[in-house]
């Protein structure tokens, strides 16, 4: 079997981890495509400790239409409708895409249309499209495997909890940090609510458990604490009683009476206060599972790159996360996790 | 499709969920065979509300080999050894098998002969042998899963924590309640220590991560608490500085150099001590996972319901859990599951 050939699609702080993951997992990264750093050696800017002989490149076409490519890694937005073209060009070109977008996860509920088109695009290629990243673990298979040891599942919640201050000024003020409740939801009344990225998982659980979606109802609430807490991004202190952030809810509805209920928030944080990624299962009997302070983003680097054989392997489309194999750990290069010979 | 025809074997408080599961996800229980309650309806021992027109019996000959059944399923006792004839009368008769036997998880080291000799049979026989229960995803799938979501992995510790006061006085004592340490290491050297179940999961996850087993240790510690703690299912108050418990060890070492270290307490219970079921891969990045307080009597005979059309579909042999789809619950009457026409 030979080494797997890839292209890095989007150099970013996630496409660096990723490069370097890749490398050392047996993998030739042939391309690097970015809008900065175009000319550099990838090794360098990966932090790889030797140069790759990789140029990064802006020029997509180039690299999608002339080099030999297995499998392109895309970390450049979160939307299907900011991923499209990138996505239409690899596959196009009969290249396999793997990516983090938030939203490719399962996004064929909130964008039926370009993923039946990309889903078609994949087929007529010959390759596959899929979403990836901790999540589709930790939010998706493991919550419907865990609902796979219950006798009846009525209902399934899940809570996550993030850290605003690891994102920057940007991602707080969106969040409302710093607002007092008026404004919150002025705010909310004026812009909408902003895309929650557990609907795409509650509806790759549906899927995964023969479900069917007979309503969604999204949310979002302030969250107010009664002290005084420090935001490190905006360099400020939050006063009690205005907004250290909001929570995200989705609430789904099923034809069998299964509802998921996810919430998730994204907050400056009391001194103590961790990261969580909690779910139950309410029915009989009704267990619950934690991941307590976990490393989404490493964990999101390495998810993608485990699973690129598993992308490779699967059928042509557009093919979700609940329907590839098991994740799997691969402590051997990663070619060698390939069924075609 | 037709529905699933069904015998259950060991008709105790395992058996008896067991049946209710399977009733009510549209199973025909056909036979049930036990040492006692022989001659009484099915549907009144398991308390389904109604009889089932199924006789509890004790001739296990004449059920597998004059009834038509598609598997069978085995809550009978706990090691390979006891469970042999069992599963050979059953797969003998073209019957599949499940079983909560708590080795037949992954029996292939801890009993290779015996798993080779039924894996034979079973593939003459054209039908497929599972273990299964809660282990199978909270102690195998669900931590390999996990260890899918790193880029390396270099240990993976278990730490399984039961209230041994569930178990009744014969389970208390075998674990050393109310003895000293020095009568605690008398006995362990006398009879020598029992077997983990942690240790067949642990060599499940190995093999479901294509890891070389190098090496096994085993040990057992004595669990003493600073606090007077009273054992329910002795009748006693256990002094402090007696053992309240025991931890059983396994240390599996692998080739690839990933380690295993798992440990079960089994211990009389401080008051707001709970059951739990914790994992933590150590590597990079180092992700754990927790179940509080899992209800594993319950989440095992429902595993083990909801698993039997994957070992109905399962080619034949001894097939492990690692090897099966990924656990799903099952929304639908269980024949709905089958790939068979």
């Amino acid at each position: 079997m030979e080494r797997i050939k890839a292209l890095q699609y989007g150099v970013g702080r996630m496409g660096r981890n990723m490069v370097k993951f890749m490398v050392e997992k047996g993998v030739d990264v042939v391309g690097a495509v970015d809008t900065v750093n175009v000319g550099k050696d990838l090794g360098e800017i990966c932090g790889i400790g030797y140069p790759l002989g990789v140029k990064i490149t802006d020029d997509v076409d180039e690299v999608v239409s002339q080099r030999q490519i297995d499998i392109a890694v895309l970390a450049v937005t979160t939307l299907m409708t900011d991923m499209y073209d990138h996505i239409a060009k690899c596959v196009s070109n009969g290249i396999n895409v793997i990516t983090i977008a938030e939203e490719a996860l399962y996004p064929w509920e909130t964008s039926p249309v370009l993923t039946a088109r990309l889903d078609k695009l994949a087929r007529e290629n010959g390759v596959t499209i899929t979403g990836s990243g901790a999540q589709e673990f930790c939010m998706v298979n493991m919550i419907t495997q865990l609902a796979g040891t219950c006798h009846k599942v009525e209902s399934i919640t899940g809570t996550v909890r993030y850290n605003i201050d690891d994102y920057g000024p940007v991602v707080a003020e969106v969040h409302c940090v710093g607002n007092t409740v008026n404004e919150f939801n002025a705010k909310i009344e004026k812009r909408g609510l902003l895309p929650s990225f557990l609907r795409n998982c509650a509806e790759a659980m549906c899927a995964d458990m023969g479900l069917t979606i007979s309503g969604v109802k999204a949310s979002c609430e302030p969250v107010i604490e009664d002290v005084d807490i420090y935001s490190k991004s905006l360099g400020v202190t939050i006063p009690a009683g205005k907004l250290v952030g909001c929570t995200d809810i989705t609430v789904i509805e099923t034809e069998q009476g299964v509802t998921f209920d996810t919430r998730i928030t994204g907050k400056c944080y009391k001194k103590g206060e961790l990261d969580t990624n909690r779910w139950e299962i309410h029915g009989y009997p009704g267990p619950n599972v934690e991941n307590h302070n976990p490393p989404f983003d490493i964990m999101t680097c390495a998810t993608v790159v485990n699973r690129i054989p598993d992308v490779i392997n699967a059928p042509p489309g557009f093919i979700t996360c609940e329907k590839l194999p098991k994740l799997k750990y691969r402590a051997y290069p990663l070619h060698y996790y390939l069924t075609r010979s």
